[in-house]
């Protein structure tokens, strides 16, 4: 036992069920704001998930918030709720420091899309949660909340251990390759890496693949966070957004599920493996088929699509980024990790030809996927190749290091900008691992209604 | 008669055939460099087509390259080419203002991903061209090459300017509506707005329809500058890129062009109109089939596809840009102009579903010209309604203004993504006015060819 994660007592914040207080007046946003603060100053010296707080300005939007309820007028479902963000999302009354010496202070006083719509919705905007340096994986401060000894997950690390330490709701984390899903697993969150495109990522649009996603206490949390952004700020430029209704669809029971070993199935270790196995036992019980690999012709070409996913995504982001890391290399190359320094490397030997055919890679990935949208209602795998790993023991390979975890089992979502929700279902070793189940584009509302049929029906399966 | 234009006479400054010279030694960079920078002296107090010059690092980047052709290493077959670049873009050693007073003196010392690319290839970021606010409706203080009473077009009014006067053989500017193809057009420019995605926006990802475009003194230049780019910077994320050769393909005579009439047609001038008709009379006499649109069904439906492009733009570009006006209304109201805040109020009227609506309709847009692709080699068009209008005399609607000329022919190919290259084949009273020819996506280098073909064999019109 290295962790103090018991999922049976483990209670997150939630948000929703506080509402009919503040409607009744037997509770305030500003109350509940001060509640959280007050986790935050207990916990915050060993998670250190913040880099920025404005309580100030948090206690004004909470009174602002409280006010309007009081006047029967809240703004949505989520006025009054605090939220944090990672940091490398613009506000306008915070600065965006990426989690790089180079921004250290950087404030262009603009609110990103989703941020502002987040404001119009009336949530507070707490403060800046901690990410590794430009999403990628050079580490910040942060400790998992059950574990200090132990990683949070990366790149939204911040994000992540907020909700599991249980100092706010929700916040707002990114994924380009496995930064929400594998920290959210890593900290016990509910979590949505929604469809590629589904929520504005305002000023961040340089990656073909990175998405904008809720790290949340609860399922019903998480949507409303997501639903309410899109509504106000839409999708991408030229993208329809998030699809749904605005409060999340009653839990559906999957008939099928398509297992998705991934390149994290032989990175497995051994509890963990065993973990997921008496899970599918535990579906297959209830009555739910569970297809594997083995099971059909397309799904082993799926496994085959996605196979190469980790590569996929070094070389598209290597290539899309390329220009803005060589505008830092020219600026100030010791401001840059060797970590960050060596993907430019790796880039600077990309061809345009290569680019495209790495794309054209991708888009082979998305056809496998596509063709197994008729076999069953949705993949399940899981949101890692284990619980959290020690912070101070990470293999270090040539210059890429993962020091925040593999992100085996996220790529594939990334790389195909399929809908992914992780949902608190493992223990192991007092660690949580989460579970995730993986929906065709565009289906995040359906794809949720079968998480929450698990997480309502599956009790967590606990491996010591 | 109230231009001075006559395309008889008129000698744009070109950059491929002073190569031969820097490689034999009887001309260099540096010499090229101050011959430009003698235009600009002698010009530029009228034309007011710059913001910033960086005349300092120019003649260091000239000296460079002029030793590079002396060790025979020249880096590209633009190494050497002085270049303007549209103020939205960023360049790390000059600011970049947006025709804005709000972001007088910005400068985050970056450079934009074709900026770069183009260092990359060896050419001199000589200056910082005049844009409308934003790249929008309100006008900068430039005047048109041919007569300074008149507009050189907008939003890329330097970068159309500075190839009108002869300043530089090239320079950068940007479409999102109508703001490369239309100024061009004005400034008797070669240029060439690219397939959707096909040159890198770098920062500048959030409109889905906004493109990077090269103004040019001659086709050779324009395609060149364009090529390098691609191949270094690539294309927008998730884009090839554009396709094609290192080298301009050799003319080919089209066999059949669709005239596309689109919004501008009830709007043209009669001497315009005249003149065009003319154009259209000589490529029949040289055996071009013209096809109209009452000559097929496909072709009607087409021009009804395209038929309410203005206001597709209008909203597309409404909703994707509303949160960062939003942003900027909230921080200083009072820095943007009635115009653009009117383009603010308009899109807070707009809902999610709305903009779902549009992105359908330009979809159908789309497809109703991917249904013309086998009708003919191209469509052909006129880039303006007319030639560009007096700058006092401007007349201005509810709250948009159209100062720098109406952009009706020019939003079907924004709202396509389609390739637009404009000629400069008419003069109408002593003005210039474009030509355009569009192609389907990634037919770019084709286009080149049938625009390489009408200007070397047709002769230009003059209307009196």
């Amino acid at each position: 036992m290295s962790g103090s994660y018991d999922p049976a007592g483990f209670r997150p914040l939630t948000f929703h069920d506080a509402v009919p207080g503040f409607r009744e007046g037997t509770d305030t946003p500003r109350a509940y704001l001060e509640r959280c603060l007050g986790v935050i100053e207990a916990r915050e010296p060993v998670v250190r998930a913040w880099v920025t707080l404005n309580i100030e300005g948090a206690r004004q939007a909470a009174d602002a918030a409280t006010a309007r309820y009081k006047a029967g007028q809240p703004l949505s479902p989520i006025d009054g709720m605090p939220i944090g963000i990672k940091d490398l999302i613009l506000t306008r009354d915070m600065p965006t420091e990426m989690g790089s010496p180079l921004y250290k202070g950087f404030n262009p006083k603009q609110d990103s899309a989703a941020v502002q719509a987040l404001r119009a919705a009336g949530a507070i905007i707490l403060g800046k949660t901690v990410t590794t340096e430009f999403g990628m994986s050079h580490p910040g401060p942060t400790t998992n909340p059950f574990n200090p000894a132990h990683t949070p997950g990366g790149s939204s690390s911040g994000s992540a251990a907020v909700i599991g330490a249980g100092m706010v709701p929700a916040a707002i984390g990114t994924q380009v390759v496995g930064s929400v899903i594998r920290p959210a697993g890593f900290c016990a969150n509910h979590a949505i890496k929604p469809t590629y495109g589904a929520l504005n990522r305002g000023e961040r649009q340089g990656f073909s693949q990175s998405h904008f996603g809720v790290h949340a206490g609860s399922q019903r949390d998480m949507w409303q966070v997501a639903w309410e952004i899109a509504q106000r700020a839409g999708g991408d430029p030229g993208h329809p957004g998030l699809y749904g209704e605005p409060e999340p669809r009653p839990a559906v029971k999957p008939r099928r599920l398509v297992v998705m070993e991934s390149e994290g199935w032989p990175l497995l270790d051994g509890a963990t493996l065993d973990g997921f196995e008496a899970l599918l036992g535990r579906l297959r019980d209830a009555g739910i088929d569970i297809l594997r690999r083995s099971d059909s012709p397309l799904i082993e070409a799926f496994e085959e699509g996605i196979g190469d996913s980790l590569e996929i995504c070094r070389d598209v982001c290597g290539f899309e980024q390329r220009w803005s890391l060589e505008n830092m290399a020219a600026l100030h190359r010791e401001g840059l990790s060797d970590s960050i320094y060596s993907r430019l490397v790796l880039a600077r030997e990309m061809t345009l030809d290569d680019y495209r055919a790495v794309l054209l890679r991708r888009e082979v990935a998305r056809r496998s996927f596509a063709a197994i949208g008729g076999l069953a209602d949705a993949v399940i795998s899981l949101s890692s190749v284990g619980p959290a790993p020690r912070a101070d023991n990470q293999a270090k390979d040539s210059g890429i290091t993962h020091t925040t975890g593999l992100p085996a089992f996220n790529a594939p979502s990334s790389v195909l900008g399929a809908p992914a929700i992780t949902v608190p279902l493992m223990a192991v070793g007092g660690l949580p691992v989460g579970v995730q189940v993986m929906g065709q584009q565009h289906m995040d509302a359906p794809l949720l209604a079968i998480a929450a049929w698990l997480a309502e029906n599956i009790p967590p399966v606990v491996v010591a």
